[in-house]
This record gives structure tokens, sequence and C-alpha cells, in this order.
């Protein structure tokens, strides 16, 4: 199987230094071979982290372990494997978070439990844990505030090209940084998207404050995305805080001070989480799914999402074919509030149909050549209220069976 | 596009005629060349009907028709168009049913309101009726009892193959005939499957009656499969009973003296049901998906329904993988109560996965020869309870892809 880089696929930006951050990636050999696949992530003492994680009821022993070791509100190291999930491993499993952690944690100079693990790869298979141990004292030694693109690629799985974005924002008159990388292309789901994501920033933020930030910005960003509509065992978002940064201190409760942190944290989860949409297992087009005119924001969301993972509606864009019945029926199988004879679509705004029919003498000419594009964008006017939401997916297409036909063989 | 006839595709078996029943099939040139697309029944004074339409907030035309005619629980025709659903076609929509009801009502002596439509195929299109009502005439005049295979034949679709089953039930002594016809390959999901149904017995059985025998049994076969989880804005099953057979009076709330019909009739919605998933789009397998140990039967089905939409799960099954990795994210995603350590996989009989973990010894020569068939069973058991459930539907392979991305054009 020959696997193209996306069509969608965005330039690796450059990434400065965070203060207080050190990462790198090394070659474990835990499946793939020629790559790197491990990566570890140092930070300074007293950061501050906070994490969000799969609403999936299975999940893998690392979310497991990182839920537990959340509790403390501070992190000194990450380690992330690629290849092996270590989910639906037991016993094995949680040994082998244990003993990563025990690992890094003893290079790190911090107990096990400031030290995160994450995995993403195969489920069902036993990680060969010694294979990461015996590769983390030279990984350690080789950290450097400057390899994020490293890290960005030793993490990808059957991502096509690494994923990272950076902002500079101000507490304050003082700038900090933020810098993230994500992986994810497939069992791409809300709730959350599937992928893991690590954002790092040299702020100095307490963990309540932080943590809210994340659950904002995760909701808006990776939870309006879809590939596929499943959900993985393993996403993870965390966000690191170093402290580093010489901005006036910032309340527990967060507040006004962090405006524009916020904003600017936003902005990285929602580059990375499209970004994830854009490696999408298969992706040709990137699709936006705009609802308006819901009785709720919930509800407008619902529809989106039946839109955005309606097989039908995928191969539709897939085949450059503006098929806006299809679209009708996935607003109507949402079971969300919705009136027939009320209902509008639009393509690249341009509107469709309306009020229960086809719009009297629509030209079907700008909807071609939009649907051309590598962008599509469609709207849904419900007319029923103000509710409104914004929804990403991809289309459905021969490379998505490809993959995923053959992705153990 | 060249469309292969399904590889799990069966046989049309042989309808006898049904007391009362008289049907055929013309070309009516509504989308199609060169085949048959108009379909009419005409059933005889007397005959009750009973009647279980999509749950798509988006319905067609046709559906609004036939609920608003079943309240007088008589029925004397049906006239089915394949080519056009008539779905989001406003006034001129409405205007499309009655006039075809007229039309059909004319030559079979009712009024309007005790005929039934249904149609099926590109949605947002104008019906032009004008066909239909042109057709009518000659079709009338052509009706036998003996034609239901044509009958099967002029209401496909994207189908590979007609679809139709019969039975014989006993009421007290007497024998009755259950015939049935079916039409159904994509945007198939529960509530209804997505499809049109038309099922005819020459039972005389009270309007009331009727309705809870086909309500339970809708539940128990179109709703128990899904082919790509979209629902469809036509979905109609209908079925008659022209009351032609001399058995002892069946009395308005059914009860013992239908058991054995009951049981026919639910076999003949579940072989016309599978018969769909069998033809679903791109199918190259049917899978069966029996979930046990669910906390209650709902559980159970959502969790089962998980899995059976999971494009995962479905492309893994094309592949001939056993991955039981995706099984298990599956499950997850439902959302339902399941205890990742609790929890059993099994495909075609043997237990590949048991209380977290793969089972020790774990032999996959057995599942990979099962995996290589036609059908494939899986098994979940949840561990902790005693809700249960069985699922059918199809993998997801390029043909799905090929039939999807090019459907209009």
């Amino acid at each position: 199987m020959d696997i193209q880089i996306s069509p969608l696929a965005v330039q690796l930006p450059e990434l400065p230094p965070v203060a207080g951050v050190r990462v790198g990636a090394a070659e474990a050999g835990i499946r793939y071979r020629n790559r790197t696949d491990l990566v570890m992530m140092e930070l300074s003492p007293g950061t501050t982290v906070a994490g969000v994680f799969t609403t999936n009821r299975c999940p893998g022993a690392p979310v497991d372990w990182c839920r537990a070791s959340l509790k403390g509100g501070k992190a000194r190291a990450v380690v992330v494997n690629a290849g092996n999930a270590n989910v639906f491993t037991g016993r094995a499993g949680r040994e082998a978070c244990a003993a990563t952690a025990a690992a890094a944690g003893e290079l790190a100079g911090c107990p096990p439990k400031q030290v995160l693990v994450a995995s993403t790869g195969v489920i069902g298979e036993v990680l060969p844990h010694d294979k990461l141990t015996a590769a983390l004292p030279a990984l350690h030694a080789s950290l450097r505030d400057d390899a994020w693109a490293d890290a960005a690629r030793g993490i990808m799985t059957t991502d096509t090209f690494p994923k990272a974005a950076t902002r500079v924002a101000r507490i304050g008159d003082v700038e900090v940084r933020i810098n993230g990388i994500a992986k994810g292309s497939g069992m791409i789901a809300p709730d959350m998207a599937t992928m893991l994501c690590f954002v790092a920033t040299d702020a100095k933020i307490p963990v309540p404050a932080l943590d809210a930030l994340l659950r904002k910005g995760v909701d808006g960003s990776f939870n309006c995305t879809t590939v596929d509509s499943d959900t993985s065992t393993s996403d993870t978002v965390l966000l690191f805080a170093t402290g580093e940064a010489k901005h006036p201190r910032v309340p527990a409760e967060g507040g006004r001070a962090l405006a524009d942190f916020s904003a600017k944290l936003n902005e990285v989860l929602l580059d990375l989480a499209l970004q994830v949409v854009r490696d999408g297992e298969g992706a040709q087009k990137l699709i936006r799914i705009d609802v308006t005119g819901a009785t709720t924001a919930r509800s407008a969301k619902r529809v989106a999402m039946a839109v955005a993972n309606s097989p039908l509606v995928k191969t539709a864009i897939a085949g450059e074919d503006a098929n806006w019945g299809r679209i009708v029926m996935a607003v109507g199988k949402a079971g969300e509030p919705a009136d027939r004879d009320l209902l509008s679509i639009g393509v690249g705004g341009v509107w469709m149909a309306r009020d229960g029919g086809v719009v009297p003498g629509y030209d079907e000419t700008p909807v071609v050549a939009h649907m051309r594009g590598r962008e599509v964008d469609i709207q849904i006017d419900l007319g029923l209220g103000r509710g409104k939401a914004t929804v990403w997916t991809c289309d459905l297409t021969h490379g998505y069976i490809d993959i995923n036909g053959s992705y153990r063989s």
C-alpha cells in the first residue's frame, strides 16, 4: 500500500522554543522500522498540567494512568510511543505504564506520577515496554529546546504529515509562547477527536484556570471535528504551563488576565484539530458545515455532526456531487427539531434548497465549481431559532478503505 | 460504473398468489430506461392495512400521504415508483401524491385515500407524476395474481437483486398465505431500515391487531439491520390483510389466534430485512453481531449498533482482518455501560479477548478461516447483566464508494 501525503496537508510551522520545555524523539523499534517512534518531553520544576481524555468506555491503560496522575496537577515529563496503543492489554498494560513512568521519572528526577504517558497504534497487543525503557536514557540525554518538529514526527501513526501550531499571547505586558503538536488521522470522532495532542506554554497558570481553558478550547476545536465517527480509546490532550515567563500573577480562577491567552490557545487547538481532519484517512476534501437556525446550540451541533458523519453525504462530496437531498436526509435523521418546509441548504454560499423545495431558477454552475475545490462549505439553516454550530469533517474515499481494510496486515 | 450482482444475493422464491391481491409492473420512464419502474397492487374490498414509516424528520411527501391515509385503516391499491423519491419537493410533491392516488382510485373504484403511494430514488427532484398517471390504465389492465416477481423487480433502485419472501401460516385450522417484497441497498439504518416493503396476506385481521403485529415484526427485523447508518426519508413498510381466507374470526386485539401468523410474519420480515443487508451497497460479507451480558436489551442493541455502524470495524472485516481491537473501541464508544476488564469478544464462535486482554494461547487459525467466508459472526459479552440483542450489517468496501460517489452523475 502506497500512502501519499494528504492533498490537504499544511506546512509544518517553525516552532520556537518554549522556556522550560525540552523535547526529542528516538527510534525504539516498537513496531515501525527506520523511523522515530518514541518521544519525550521534559518540563521544568513547577510546571502545571491539565488534560482532557476520550469518553470511550474502554480506554487504554495510558489514559487511566494520566487521569490518576493529573490529580496532583504537576508534571515533569511526558513519554509518548507510536505503533502500539497499549489498549485492552490488562495487567500488562498497567505495568507498562508504571515501568515507563518510573524509568522516565528517574531520568527527570521526579516521582513516577509526575510523568505522563501516551500511546497510539494497534489495540490489543502488549506494549514491549522494555524497548521504551531501553531507549529512554539516550533520548533523555538528547533533549533540546528546539526539537519540536522531531517530536511532531515521532508521534505519527497513519498520519501523512506532522502537525504543529504555535502562537504568541500576552499576559499583562508580557509575551508568552504556546506550542502544540498533534497526531491523528482515523478513528476520529468528537469527545474526543481521536488523537494525541500536547501543548506547552511558558506562562505560569494555576491548575484550575489551566483546566478550564483547556476544556473550553477542546470543546470548540477537537470536539467539533470528525473523520469517521469512531471514537478512539486513547484520545488525550495535555496542556502544560512551565511558569518560566515573568508576567503578572494569574489568579486560580484565571479570568480577564487570560483573555488573550485563551484566544490564542483556542487558535492553536483549532489549528491542530483541522490539521487532523486534513489528514483524515483518504481525505481529498476538507468539509465545513455551518448550521444556523436551530432551537439550541446543542441541537445545531447534533445536526451538524449527523451531516458530517453521514457516509452518503461524505461519498457524494468525494464524487463532487452537490447532492443536497442527502443533506436533507442527514438533517432529518439527527432526531433534532427540524421542519422540512422551513429548511434551507446551501453549498459554497449559494442556497440550493429553501422552504421545502429547490430554489426556483437555481443555477448549479457556481456550486459545481465550489465542489471541485479542496474545501467544501455547507450551509444549513433550520429556520427555527438562534442556535448555531460549526463542525469540520472530510470526504469518504477509496483511500479510507485502502488504509483501513489492511491496517494490521 | 459496472454494478455486479451482490455475492450475498439469494434466489428469488416462487411467490404463489395471495387471494384478493393482483399486482403488476410497467415502464413509466420516470428515470430509468428499458426497465420497469412503476408497480401497482390492487386489493380486494375490505382489505385492512397497517404501516410503519421512517423516523426521519424530513420525510418524503408519500410518507405524509400514507400516514394520513392509514387513519382509515382500509386500502384498495398501492402505487410505487422507482427512480424518484418525491422527497423535499414541496407543494409539487403533495400534488404528485394526490394526482397519483386519484388516478389509481378511479381505476380501482375507491376514494383516493384508500390508495397508498410510495416512491424511491433521487431526492429533491419533482416527480413527473403525469408519466405515472399516463402509464396506470394499461398497468391496471395487466394486473395478475401471479406477477409478484415483476413487482419485486419494478421497485428496485440500486438493488442488485429482487427481494421477496413467502410463508404459510395457520389461523385456527385454516392456512393463510403471507407474501412480501422489498427494496433497499443503501441509506439503510434502523427506525426504519431504508427501504420499501410491501407484505400482503389473505388473512382477515382487524386493524389494531395488524398494526401491533407489524410494529413488533419490524422491531425484530428491519430495525435490527444497518448498512451505512443513514436513515432514509422514505422508509415504508405496509402490511395488507385482504380477509379472503375463511378462518375463525380474529378479535381486534389479536391474541393467541395469531400466534402462528405472527411467527410467520416475523420470518417474512426478517428474511426481507436480511436480503436488504445482503444487497448492501458494495457488500461482500454479511455480518451478524450478537451482544450478550448487557445491563438491558436496549443497551445491548445500542452496543451492537455502534459496532455495526463503525467504519473501522466494517473496513477491517472487508479486509478479512479479525481486528478485535476495533470492536473494543466500538463497544466503548456506544456510551452504554461497559467494563473493559469484563468484556469478551469472539469471532465465529472463538473467544479472542476476555477479561480485559487477549485470551492466553489464542490461536488465530479458525478465526482467519471464518473471516474469509461470506458470513461473519461477532460475539460480544459485556459480562454485566442479561440484556442481549442481535443486529446485522455488511462490510464497507470500495464498492460502496463506487456506487455512492457517482450516484447522480
